[in-house]
């Protein structure tokens, strides 16, 4: 099994609504709601910098398609990170998500390992690390 | 904000079981535990072909870094979609998993979205979907 992972599906309350906290909280592009042909297979597809794709999927489809009971949310199961290169950017995008609609967990503050980092949950209830760590550079 | 996740962090209940499944059954490398310099620190680092990194780090060390309280398991948060390029590499993987512990949801059969893909849930409880869709192919 190769070491890697394609897409990234994020379980959603409401496609529309999801759709737009990304676009507008943290301005990312998109082509918008698509897979509409199918039922329950309408999706949204961000195509990520690194070739990953992250889609926005309702968790009662993920539900549906898995065959699993839909669950209560848990932000405790994953947090994804958000790593950039200055402690402003960090400042930046946890006002900039705020604004859009995020719950700030955490302000941004220095963390225990060595670097400046806030936790934010989006409209969904995922959990994000917003952060940066001077040791390493994250490409731009 | 760039179109980018650089860190996908894993909540596990147990680091040296959840070490041993992702060896084991997905046959990923790493260099093991790390952090342990640091009280709640311990984590392990799987660096993805793609450039993103798999950390794992359990769950009440993800609880008392965010202040959030810990949350029983929820399936249906995300997906996480590990797609190859045969129906053969489908199965394979999945009896891999299997064998190492985790749970079968869904066998893998033929989707709605003309492909083919099975759901499983890691040792943790995180939803797995292992698939083969032919109107794409994965780099190998």
């Amino acid at each position: 099994m190769k070491q890697t992972i394609n897409i990234l599906t994020f379980g959603v309350n409401d496609l529309e609504k999801s759709l737009k906290f990304y676009q507008e909280g943290f301005g990312w592009q998109t082509k918008g709601i698509v897979g509409t042909e199918f039922e329950n297979g309408a999706i949204v597809v961000f195509n990520l910098d690194n070739g990953i794709m992250v889609s926005l999927y309702e968790k009662k489809n993920l539900a549906w398609d898995s065959g699993l009971k839909q669950q209560p949310e848990s932000a405790t199961e994953f947090s994804i990170g958000h790593f950039v290169n200055t402690d402003k950017e960090v400042d930046m995008i946890m006002q900039q998500a705020e604004k859009a609609g995020a719950k700030i967990i955490k302000p941004a503050q220095k963390t225990f390992w060595g670097g400046y980092a806030g936790y934010l949950k989006d409209i969904d209830g995922h959990l994000w690390e917003i952060g940066h760590n001077p040791a390493f550079t994250v490409e731009e």
